[in-house]
């Protein structure tokens, strides 16, 4: 199986289907886009992505899938071992519901193109940008740290003792908080997950620092 | 099976989840809450939700069930008929993107607790507010209208003839954008799935105007 993974070096939601391949066991051509330099708003890569967002997997048979947690999905239903999702309802819901705090309530408020449209409508500077950043990182890591240290399905990871989509979007979003300095140290249960994840090479090699095209 | 909807009639993401249960032909109880009040930000709140948003579903044997999109595919786990998602996994991969396109990129933009931040980091007024939840929606409508229209996928709803998850998101967006009178029309497709999900008695009687909370 031949795959393409169309990503950056610095976007979570790049990191987060650059872990998923990885744990899956899954080689995959990386081919590198400078959001900067509007390379993900050709004509070209529009065919591929309407939204023009990074990441995009190219499949074998050529079809474009898009929405990195739609394609871990996917990845899992396709490839089920290493499973990213528990087998029994409950706890897929429970793994779901934290994957999505992070998917749906940090990562769209924070990404470039937010920051961009503060800036270009409210004159918002790093300082400005940094404040909301920061503010929606904690509005949703002070209820992960809740919902991680009063479960007992809480484990060496978030949930178990074996990766999940979970760690997959919370590991890509510590990174991403790099962007602005914001210490891990105040959410314990947190931190210690994200340093057994750190120990993980799937996790370790997925980094942004690591790719072809970081700076 | 004995459900509680702890939502908000306003809230998009309560508006998906009553017309997942309305397809699924469950019955639950109704439990509203008034977010103006606080009454999502009590210790007792809490427990349920550490969040502290709407929508909770709590299940027969007292679970809490958290974010709408995991909410609809426990749903979809317990209760196969009729399938909120396609069964070969190409297919459930595009609609779990329309779904999160709507989800990850229009919603989490536009919530109350964002525009609330905007007007209190920012200054915001009714008029800025506006033109940000404008901005937002367009940008992710354009490339779902695409999406829409340049796949033999779509049919009488988005994906297919039968209402999937991607409709339960597009129908309660739509109605959200009332909140700013923006018109449909300038996406055809979308504009022609909503007419014909508004027959739906599913979609129908899920709309915040006929909620027991509705002002």
């Amino acid at each position: 199986m031949s795959l393409k993974l169309h990503n950056f070096f610095r976007s979570s939601t790049s990191t987060r289907l650059r872990t998923a391949l990885n744990l899956k066991g899954l080689d995959y051509e990386y081919v590198p886009y400078v959001l900067r330099d509007g390379e993900t708003r050709t004509v070209q890569y529009l065919a591929k992505n309407p939204q023009g967002l990074v990441p995009t997997l190219e499949t074998s048979d050529g079809a474009f899938l898009t929405q990195s947690l739609a394609i871990i999905e996917w990845l899992d239903e396709k490839h089920p071992e290493p499973a990213l999702l528990p087998a029994d309802p409950d706890e897929r819901a429970r793994v779901r519901a934290l994957s999505y705090m992070i998917a749906s309530e940090i990562h769209p408020l924070n990404n470039l193109r937010v920051l961009f449209q503060l800036r270009d409508q409210f004159g918002a500077d790093e300082a400005a940008q940094k404040e909301w950043f920061t503010h929606w990182v904690a509005t949703t890591f002070d209820p992960f740290e809740t919902a991680l240290n009063t479960s007992d399905q809480t484990g060496k990871y978030c949930h178990g003792d074996t990766p999940t989509m979970a760690d997959i979007c919370l590991h890509a979003q510590v990174w991403n908080n790099k962007r602005f300095d914001i210490p891990t140290e105040q959410w314990p249960t947190i931190a210690r997950i994200q340093s057994e994840l750190d120990q993980v090479p799937a996790f370790a090699k997925a980094v942004p620092s690591k790719q072809p095209d970081a700076a």
